[in-house]
């Protein structure tokens, strides 16, 4: 049987080993698995969120309220900004959905960062979309503002914080570029690591407001990582009205489960959660900065929850995640982004001790 | 901002309305409202569904399994099939959306019943096809294979049971329709209710493994109705290899919930809790018939967990949803469908009970 042309050059995606791949794999007990791989919350689920669902286990039979009125009328506060502002997705991954459908057709064009989320290209090649990427692996304004003088590209990906770098442009950088794009090219900011930027460096870190207020450009939030909701699939899009009318057309209804919509509204007032994450977090990364110095070997300034370290010549970054995963520590090879570098998460004291207690055997 | 064409023809979806907005709107009580419009169990959650879901309340920061190895497992256990003929979506509305952007494209063209589940219809839309319809709302056999024989349309859509009327096909007529099809179209069997065709008559209902027999047929269930996960949104697609790995291409990582995941795999094995939701509509449906017949309306003989009245010249069913909601009831108007009907879930005993006072109430 025939199926659209654009589906030919499209593998299908495969996720990071979950913790029960490598139980059945390695033999090795689910309680010993760290997972460091995904940048999951390492504080797990706020307690008020886990309570919420607890409470409402038996509305499962119950479709959402498919208007997230509550949901909205809560990131509406959030952020002072207007409701018809807002879409919600399941995770911000379907918001970029939504974009790529809206605005991507074959002889349409992106452009993005050379290594960067890989599902904006995976959602443009789903429409046969061109796929342009600047040199660097770093977001560099000039790089950008070039390409989208030479090639008017219809939607432009700046993911800051960059995953699965952990860098993030200065704000007057994102300001350059926003101020420099087409009004025909919606340049989509991908904040989902943005409370990351926020609490380190401010000049890193934008608000949505300040998103809102170009005509064609979208930010993009979530609750998978700060707010420890990754297993919920709830994140927004924020937007003018007419951007926001486009890919409301495309949302399926009930795209948040009823326990995902419950919870999202708790963790919106859950400051708490938020604040402990966040300095356990500043607590934490030091020491993986620490041991890429004692251990002479480059790592990327991170404004995530999790950090990249860079490897020279001397170690290889796939035979490390393949000694770390016998060893029941999983984490992130960046080989296949062209990087010679692994991307991990930033965990609890103890999930941290183990990978370095492991890094320690495997490096002799 | 321009947008891709296909949009301009789109209207954003309007679920049907939540208890939260009838107790908004009418500032009813909300344990007062009931609910008779979204084809949800009546049973509510399953105890059993409910107490993994609450185990599983502080897994809410980790993302799923996304191979759904278990639940692949369970699903190919209970319908006798082998893993790779399985394809996850959130709720079966997803695996449709898959289909559409596998098939569908400007030009294209998808034949379904002149009334039945809007989703298919909205998809196509997205994609740019052309909808194409038979002149009767009941799935009549002949009409569909001389439309396809004229249109040679890319996707038919067989809903059956079908929603909005309830009504479903015979077993001959279904394999008529999949016997005369083209091998490059693909043939969807929509089985939502098919669990309740089953226990009703077995000339109504299929196997998923006698779908599978055919190279262009795609079978698609849901945990959503006699499962009672109508919030949790998943469902699931069978069908040959070759048509899975196509939709699998726009299957997004993570699509379902990491709570919705261990819900479905409980539910799986829960069939205490799927013979009493089968027994109670059992119990209740006749009670619908017997009002329609003692008032002298029509109703349409149901293989669903719903009923639909058709109603004649004397009354109106817009009227009538409209003062069932003042009333606390909320029911489904078809009159969108180009029906003088009401959709309506079958509820337990005492719902029941509050939607015929309210009738008597409104019937005077």
């Amino acid at each position: 049987m025939k199926f659209n042309k654009e589906l030919d050059s499209i593998k299908v995606y495969e996720a990071g080993k979950p913790i029960e791949l490598v139980v059945r794999e390695f033999g090795i007990a689910p309680e010993e698995v760290v997972k460091l791989a995904s940048n999951e919350n390492p504080l797990g689920t706020s307690p008020r969120v886990a309570a919420t669902i607890r409470a409402n286990a038996d509305k499962a039979h119950l479709y959402p309220d498919d208007s997230m009125f509550e949901l909205k009328e809560a990131l509406s506060q959030r952020y002072d900004v207007l409701e018809e502002t807002l879409i919600i997705g399941a995770g911000s991954d379907q918001v970029l959905e939504f974009v790529s459908r809206a605005k991507l057709h074959p002889g349409a064009k992106v452009l993005m960062s050379r290594v960067t989320f890989a599902m904006y290209e995976i959602y443009a090649r789903q429409q046969g979309a061109t796929i342009l990427r600047t040199p660097d692996w770093r977001h560099r304004p000039e790089e950008f503002l070039a390409m989208m003088r030479e090639h008017r590209p219809d939607v432009v990906y700046l993911c800051t914080p960059n995953n699965p770098t952990g860098d993030a442009m200065r704000r007057e950088d994102l300001f350059a570029v926003l101020d420099g794009a087409d009004p025909e090219t919606l340049v989509v900011v991908d904040g989902a690591y943005m409370e990351y930027a926020r609490a380190k460096d401010p000049d890193y870190a934008v608000d949505p407001r300040e998103i809102l207020e170009y005509p064609n450009a979208l930010y993009l939030g979530t609750f998978s990582k700060a707010y420890g909701l990754g297993g919920m699939r709830v994140g927004y899009g924020i937007a003018q009205p007419g951007i926001i009318e486009a890919l409301l057309k495309l949302r399926p209804p009930f795209n948040i489960t009823t326990l995902s919509l419950a919870a999202a509204i708790t963790a919106c007032s859950d400051d708490e959660f938020l604040e402990k994450s966040l300095a356990l977090h500043r607590e934490q990364i030091g020491r993986y900065e620490a041991y890429a110095r004692a251990h002479r070997f480059d790592y990327i300034e991170s404004y995530t929850n999790f950090i990249t370290w860079n490897f020279g010549g001397d170690l290889n970054s796939t035979d490390l995640a393949e000694a770390l995963l016998e060893r029941g520590v999983i984490v992130r090879d960046l080989a296949s982004y062209g990087l010679n570098a692994l991307r991990i998460t930033v965990g609890t004291a103890a999930q941290n001790d183990r990978l370095f207690a492991a890094m320690d055997e495997i490096l002799g």
